[in-house]
């Protein structure tokens, strides 16, 4: 059995549903296709789910009536001309915009709203394409994740899948027919809509690949497999053609958006490849995501922006037992993640990302000063990280030196190295202003 | 004013007590001097505090009577044929005889036994020379600490300073009198002897410096300063004519036992210097410790053995918060001291020394397993911690691929990389067995 998701661009328009149709049909085993919101059709369009969040914000900004109405129905043009140009006989408007008008009536929480609304996207569009291919003849259901069992911890906008999800799932859902099923979003267990972080959609598509124990997760996208280096940097760049879940995770933390890093973890233990597929190419081999494999040196090199590092002097640090743990408790208090606490002798310094400090930065140094004695604090802003992944490392020696040699060359100069904890990646701390210098040094220095 | 602290070997027997006498008389700003207890003459010799120490353990172990007598003996004895040679005309043995005998009658517990026997060679030997250079005609005075005014915490083994002891010295000490103070134990406010850990004469020095607002603190021992590597390593390697405190803390952490590293800690508010001296050769320049100075490139490269690893993978460790700071309690528990805790995105791994972990390593692995639901966990042991110590490798581009580049050519491999939260050095963790090739690699490197 195959599990296909497609993702916003796969679904914008009509050409578009119909490429995912045809390649949905082609096959008896693709059993559940997982769909996104309609994404852009051209560069300045506006994707759907932030026409659902402009929405929400009149509705709490108690904006007039008429203002609400207009955006609900830009909201439903939307799937109007695609109902229109596939044709739809039957039309899902008004249930559509029943539906809209309900949750903005019944749901009075803010946080709760917005997922409620940020939901619409995938869920109506999962709808009509069901619907549609019904129409031409091949028996397709929709399944809301409140009917399929996809539930979900009660954070709003931060969702975790609940481990139960797994069996209700597979109890819920037909083993013979065409299912859609929208992605990015579960239900909670007092019946609330609650979304997953952003680009949750492959983690519906990992967690119903799970539950049915499907062999494969097909991941369609724009784009024919993952690239060694972001292209936008790296003219041309190396396709991987094969790369562990491992190596996926540690890429997509330092800017790989093609697959959520979040949506390798459902499929981990039962060991389901994942393939990352161009909608419009579907010929195209992709990149294939396995659990292991025979590798050699560094397969690809990641970059990210915007992290911050707060650096803490305290003479005799290490001679306090507990700083350390204080230090982090002061962090939890105020619920900032951080990423990395790299640490010296009398010195100890907090990598996180820098939207962590928005409105707390203040705080949080005061605190720090005022509870630990602290000799010096400094922060610093606008940091990048590179991060250069393979699970070939384990074993080279002087993959640490190419990439050295490297930031030398091009005189970069090193914030942060950390490497050792995890033996297939390696992490770099520059300034922000060199990132794209520093991601084709490296990249160059190993493809 | 100067303060002088003479080494073990510098009062070993009576010839080198008479070159610190000498040194002590030549100059009246040399006001108060700290000395230790006499240390070996010859390789095979046993230091007197080793003697203390296998005093208590045949008192603890209940030998028999002539056992400790014979014991309590060759302590005596030590002391006696210093007495005969220097010659001093009216011996102390009968009251440092009583001092023991008092404290073995007296004292119930064992750690507090235990400290109290180990001060005493600190304690017979500056009561002694101060005699001796009385009776030279240079009026000398003996303070014992608790005279002194060095008051400490009550961690038996491992005191640290009060704070007061400052003031407390410097209205104890009288101001023009020549005086002798032992190193290495202050008092608790309890009324205990309690001693630093292991080479804390530095420390006692430091206190001493700081309390009186020494000019500088000379620290004499039996090398003419401190050598850029470990001269057992490196034949002649280079002296090192200048080093800050920060520098000098980072290299004594890895192994630079030429100068205490806490006791830089006093002198840090005041920017008291220290001189490195060797009593032997008294005229040469030897290295100075400063507060800061103007720095190119690296100062030194340490290494220290004995440390270990705990690494620990959790898929999405980095979605879980509070994960560091619960397993960070875990240690402070089990009273863990660890050194650094280097992340990548699901891994997390504890260094620190082995001998933290003797009797607790079940234990600890069993409470992270348990506590904190994790996936895997491997320990891994012998394994080294090489540091490269510089002011000036602030600025400098390349100073890691340096190393980097040294380390491949040697094929040694790297375990770890730490380097960003302190800038003036940066921390490689290797194979134990590689340590001296590691060392010899790096320092050719840079020097």
């Amino acid at each position: 059995m195959k599990i296909a998701k497609f993702g916003g661009s796969s679904v914008a328009d009509v050409a578009q549903i119909k490429k995912v149709l045809s390649i949905f049909n082609a096959d008896d085993e693709r059993r559940v296709i997982v769909v996104s919101a309609p994404g852009r059709r051209y560069p300045d369009d506006t994707k759907l789910t932030d026409l659902l969040i402009e929405l929400y914000h009149l509705v709490i900004g108690h904006a007039d009536t008429q203002q609400i109405t207009d955006k609900i129905n830009t909201v439903l043009e939307r799937f109007q001309s695609i109902e229109q140009d596939l044709p739809l006989k039957q039309s899902l408007i008004p249930h559509f915009k029943g539906k809209l008008e309900h949750l903005i009536k019944e749901t009075t929480e803010h946080a709760r709203l917005l997922d409620a609304l940020k939901s619409c996207g995938e869920d109506f569009n999962a709808e009509l394409i069901a619907a549609y291919n019904t129409q031409q003849g091949i028996d397709t259901l929709y399944y809301h994740p409140r009917d399929a069992g996809l539930f979900v911890t009660d954070e709003p906008g931060n969702a975790r899948v609940l481990e139960e999800s797994y069996t209700a799932i597979k109890d819920s859902l037909p083993p013979t027919k065409k299912i859609v099923i929208p992605g990015f979003f579960g239900i909670s267990k007092t019946g609330h809509i609650v979304t997953f972080s952003r680009g949750g959609s492959d983690l519906t598509g990992a967690v119903i690949a799970r539950a049915l124990d499907a062999g494969i997760y097909e991941n369609y996208t724009d784009v024919s497999g993952i690239f060694s280096a972001n292209p936008n940097i790296i003219p041309n760049p190396n396709r991987i053609e094969e790369v562990t879940y491992d190596e996926m995770r540690e890429l997509s933390y330092a800017g790989f958006n093609v697959f959520h890093d979040e949506a390798i973890a459902p499929l981990y233990s039962k060991e389901i490849p994942v393939v990352i597929k161009n909608t419009n190419r579907p010929e195209d081999p992709g990149t294939l995501i396995v659990s292991s494999r025979q590798a050699e040196g560094v397969v690809g090199v990641s970059c990210d922006k915007g992290f911050a590092s707060i650096n803490i002097k305290k003479y005799m640090m290490n001679r306090e037992i507990g700083f350390t743990r204080k230090l982090l408790s002061i962090l939890e208090d105020l619920n900032i993640s951080y990423e990395h606490i790299p640490s010296g002798i009398d010195n100890v310094s907090i990598i996180l990302r820098e939207h962590q400090l928005h409105g707390k930065e203040a705080l949080l140094t005061e605190q720090i000063r005022t509870t630990l004695n602290i000799d010096q604090l400094s922060t610093e802003k606008n940091l990048a990280i590179l991060m250069i992944v393979g699970e070939g490392m384990k074993t080279a020696v002087g993959t640490a030196n190419k990439a050295t040699q490297a930031f030398m060359d091009h005189q970069i100069n090193l914030k942060m190295i950390n490497q050792g904890s995890s033996e297939i990646s390696m992490m770099f701390g520059i300034e922000e202003k060199d990132a794209v210098k520093a991601v084709k040094a490296v990249y160059n220095a190993y493809f």
